[in-house]
C-alpha cells in the first residue's frame, strides 16, 4: 500500500491544496486533482492563471471598494444611478446579490467584513472611515439637502451585523442624514448571501429608518 | 445590474475556469473564486503552483504507467511483490482503490482509458501494446512457467469494459498465460432484495463452494 495513500508526492500536494477550498473534502479533492491531470496542459495553465490573475490583478473601486476592472467600478461610474443613496454591505457577494434583484439604483459601500471581536475584526479593519468620509463629502456639496442623503445598512441580521450597524449609525449620527436598515423580511440570523432574490428585493424596498 | 452578472472580467474569467471542474456549478464556482480572493496572495500561489506542478512534473512509471515521482513507481520497484501477476486497470484511481484494499500483492498495468468507439477511443489510444510487450517479456524469462503468469482484467462491468477485456484477452491468448477477471456478484453486505437481476443472476451462475 502507498505511503499516506498517494502514489506520488505531487499528487498528495495537489490534493492537500485543493482540500483547503471550503466544502471540498479529501475524496473530492483527489477526484478534482485526477481530473486536472487528464486535461490538456494548456487547459490546466488557463485554469491556474485565471485564478492567479484574479488574486493578483483585481482592483477595488476607490469609491465603494467593490471589486472592479477599473479605478472606479461600473456602478459608481454610472451617472444614471442615485448618487445620494449609499447601501452599506459586508462583502462583494452582497453587492452582486442586491444587483441581481434589480430593485436598487443607488450606490454601494463594501465594508470588507463585519465587526467581530471573536474573530479579531474591529472597526478599523473595515472601510468605515472611508464611508464616513464619503458621507461627509456628500453633505459638503452645496446643492444637496441632508435629508435627501440616505445610508442603507444592509448587513446580516445576526448579532455581529446589528453591532456593526449600530457602530456605523453612531458614526453617521452627527451628519443628520437618513440612516435606514433592511426590512426584516429576512429571517433573524439569515445571511444575505443565501436569501432568495424576492425576499432580498422586498427587504430593500421596505427598508426602515434605523432607530437603535 | 452587472453585465453577465459579474462586476469584474477577472472574476468572470476565474468563475468560468472553476466552473469547468466536474461537479462544480456556477454558484459554487463564484463562492470558491471569492474565497480565493480573500486568501493571502501566497496561499493562492501555493494552490495554483501545486496544481501546475502536478500537471507539468508528474511522471508515469515506465513499466506500469501509474503516476509516480520516479521513473519506476513504488509498486513496480517493490521486490517483495509478486512479479508474475499483472492487474490491468483503466485508471490511476483504480490502482489506488485496489491498493487500499490491501488484498493484492502483484503488479499493475494502467490502460489510461477504455475502448469506446462513441468517445473515439480505440485500442491504440491505450497502453495495450505495452501490456502485450510486458507479458511477452515475462514469458521469455527462462525460470518462469507460463501457467504461473496471470493477467487480471480488473475493468468495469459495462459494455465498454467487457469489450476492452475481450480485446485484451484475444491479444494475450497466444502466450498461453492465465487470464482472469474480477468476480462479479453481490457486494459485501448487500441484500438480495435490492440487487439488480443481472448482478443476482451472475452471482448464482458463478456461485462458489461454501467453505465456512
Amino acid at each position: 500500500m502507498y505511503k499516506e495513500n498517494y502514489p506520488s508526492r505531487l499528487l498528495a500536494d495537489a490534493v492537500d491544496a485543493i482540500n483547503m477550498l471550503p466544502g471540498v473534502g479529501r475524496r473530492s479533492a483527489l477526484r478534482l486533482a485526477l481530473h486536472l491531470l487528464r486535461q490538456p496542459q494548456e487547459n490546466v495553465h488557463h485554469f491556474t492563471s485565471a485564478i492567479n490573475s484574479l488574486r493578483d490583478e483585481v482592483k477595488y473601486c476607490r469609491i465603494c471598494r467593490m471589486i472592479s476592472d477599473d479605478e472606479v467600478c461600473s456602478v459608481c461610474s454610472d451617472l444614471s444611478r442615485d448618487r445620494n443613496t449609499i447601501c452599506v454591505v459586508e462583502s462583494v457577494r452582497d453587492v452582486m446579490s442586491i444587483e441581481n434583484t434589480g430593485q436598487y439604483h443607488g450606490l454601494y459601500h463594501v465594508l470588507g467584513g463585519i465587526i467581530s471581536p471573536i474573530n479579531g475584526v474591529g472597526p478599523s479593519d473595515l472601510t468605515i472611515r472611508e464611508l464616513v468620509a464619503r458621507v461627509e463629502a456628500l453633505c459638503g456639496l452645496e446643492d444637496i439637502e441632508r435629508d435627501k442623503i440616505e445610508v442603507i445598512l444592509a448587513l446580516s441580521g445576526d448579532v455581529e451585523g446589528e453591532t456593526t450597524s449600530f457602530y456605523i449609525y453612531r458614526q453617521l449620527e452627527k451628519f443628520g442624514v437618513k440612516v435606514s436598515s433592511l426590512a426584516r423580511g429576512l429571517g433573524f440570523g439569515d445571511d444575505l448571501e443565501y436569501a432568495d432574490e424576492l425576499t432580498l428585493g422586498r427587504s430593500i424596498a421596505n427598508r426602515q429608518i434605523f432607530r437603535p
